[in-house]
């Protein structure tokens, strides 16, 4: 990997593609070029980079000669179109959608979690789905300290992990509900304004969602196939911040200061917990932040070797974007 | 008890106290005479009942002279102050606030669980809290089928649990925030608009909040106390029906087909289940419901014997002014 790669960005006009593009500058990643590339409707438009106006252009399989690293956020079916010339063209497609993250020799990355499974790449590096990012850097500085056995997760999920127009439907109809106008209802099942869904991604035959699927199957993959998780996952009104109240029961004793001092010393994490100032993370306040905000921790005592928490991280960044860049930075020499 | 009782409503003006009046109206309750008491700010005020408006009285210890049932929502304090007024009187306190809840001699009564326990009074029966009683309701033809060893549950707790002020508060500031214009933050402890706040009634010693200590408590004084629970607690911005993610572990075999049909044969439940169709309860249209709500029921293969499935009430309903009122029936002749 050249120290200064092409970096393409596939998706460009996405939530989570414009968030790619809003982190590699603030992170100042040492790309020689960025190109923006999206479906031919959006061709000939421009997005804005380091003060730069850059166009987009459209996707082929011809985008990608002369490109180091390709950060893709355009849909499972894109990336498994584009997956052949990505990797023919010798740059490393890191993907954000679930098309490979199971595919045995697809390293599923979280940074603070496995970094060293990037460096087994075949062409591809899956970024894990964004409920599962957080909950993981948070236990993975617990499971240095004791072993997990099962967790219980039960989340409130953010419209933006349906993406930007699923956003701005939340934002139009709640204005419409307290207004007594009718619902435009698009993006979700139902409506989301003043409600919970407790439905993310399509149905299984087991009648979990495929979203709960994904925590237990990736948490398997990126943290410990040992443990086993319990996930449970609804929409709620909230903008782009993920939050999750996370049950973790243990094969050995943990007491709350270690589990306190493992966050604090975990990359990645920020500990915002003190009850007698009612300080704890929330969705509404965190938008745009890049840790794993961890509140409400306790001792579970309902089991021998408990423990309940509260994370929040913003879906866009650490459960996307950001995590995407953290991996391309993991490639660089 | 009378065949036509005398009832009092104390806190007639609050949000539990106008939805007591609405259900002893709806169920026919046959009061001989209904009393509306608050406090002298709203005494000399009018309520309207079965078309009559009847005039509010100021509460006092002589309210209860020739009252048979008083039913209460005016806080702990005011409970507290007027119990042996009311008992004094011959009256029966049906209680709302968490006051008497585990003091012993004090039955604390779910209808659809344990209605015998109603009989046992010296005077006051309490009402549960808004979230364990959707929860026990549920719980209780599962228990029937296989002992229940342990529940996690998360909530998703409506605006509605803080008072009629709190849910005008969040439809408020929903407004505002759409708006650009200051946020008017009062009674809650941040802003709920757009947000999950994961704190719900005073925290206590062990980091817990009072509102998951009675998730706890209540569950084992009403349904049995060798079930132990985690709890978590968690406002979002619903007006006012409560969901709950509720994970079931069993210590003996139970299906999903034997759960299914034990929640069809309950009282006080409908199932509302259906993944082919995207069909299951959701606070934000389940409001002035009197049942609670089922859906997602699934196996949870992460332990020997475990389940999973979401459940949603009305908050003001069955989370307290028809329990109540339930309460009440189950002492008529």
């Amino acid at each position: 990997m050249p120290a200064n790669p092409v970096v393409a960005v596939a998706g460009a006009t996405g939530a989570v593609g414009q968030e790619m593009l809003l982190v590699l500058e603030q992170r100042n990643f040492p790309a020689s070029r960025v190109i923006p590339l999206a479906s031919s409707r959006s061709a000939g438009n421009t997005v804005t980079f380091k003060g730069q106006e850059l166009t987009i252009e459209e996707m082929t399989e011809n985008s990608f000669v002369g490109v180091d690293i390709a950060l893709f956020s355009a849909g499972g079916s894109v990336s498994e179109k584009m997956r052949a010339a990505v990797v023919g063209a010798g740059a490393v497609m890191i993907d954000n959608s679930s098309a490979f993250r199971m595919e045995e020799g697809v390293p599923l990355v979280v940074p603070e979690v496995n970094p060293a499974a990037a460096y087994t790449h075949s062409g591809v590096i899956a970024n894990p789905n964004c409920s599962t990012i957080q909950m993981v850097v948070a236990l993975c500085p617990l499971h240095k300290v004791a072993p997990i056995k099962r967790v219980v997760v039960s989340t409130y999920q953010a419209a933006s992990g349906a993406g930007a127009l699923a956003m701005a439907e939340l934002y139009n109809q709640s204005r419409q509900f307290l207004n007594d106008e009718p619902l435009v209802i698009e993006k979700f099942a139902h409506r989301l304004a003043f409600n919970c869904i407790p439905h993310i991604d399509v149905f299984l035959d087991d009648a979990s969602t495929k979203e709960e699927w994904k925590m237990v199957a990736e948490t398997q993959k990126i943290l410990d196939p040992n443990i086993v998780v319990a996930a449970n996952c609804v929409r709620v009104p909230v903008l782009r911040c993920h939050s999750e109240m996370v049950n973790v029961e243990f094969s050995a004793p943990i007491s709350v200061e270690q589990a306190r001092a493992a966050f604090e010393a975990a990359p990645g994490i920020i500990l915002m917990d003190d009850t007698a100032t009612k300080t704890y993370p929330m969705p509404g306040l965190l938008a745009g932040t890049d840790a794993t905000y961890i509140g409400r921790l306790r001792r579970d005592p309902s089991v021998e070797y408990g423990l309940n928490f509260w994370c929040v991280a913003d879906q866009l960044r650490k459960g996307a974007a950001l995590n995407a860049v953290q991996i391309a930075e993991l490639l660089l020499p």
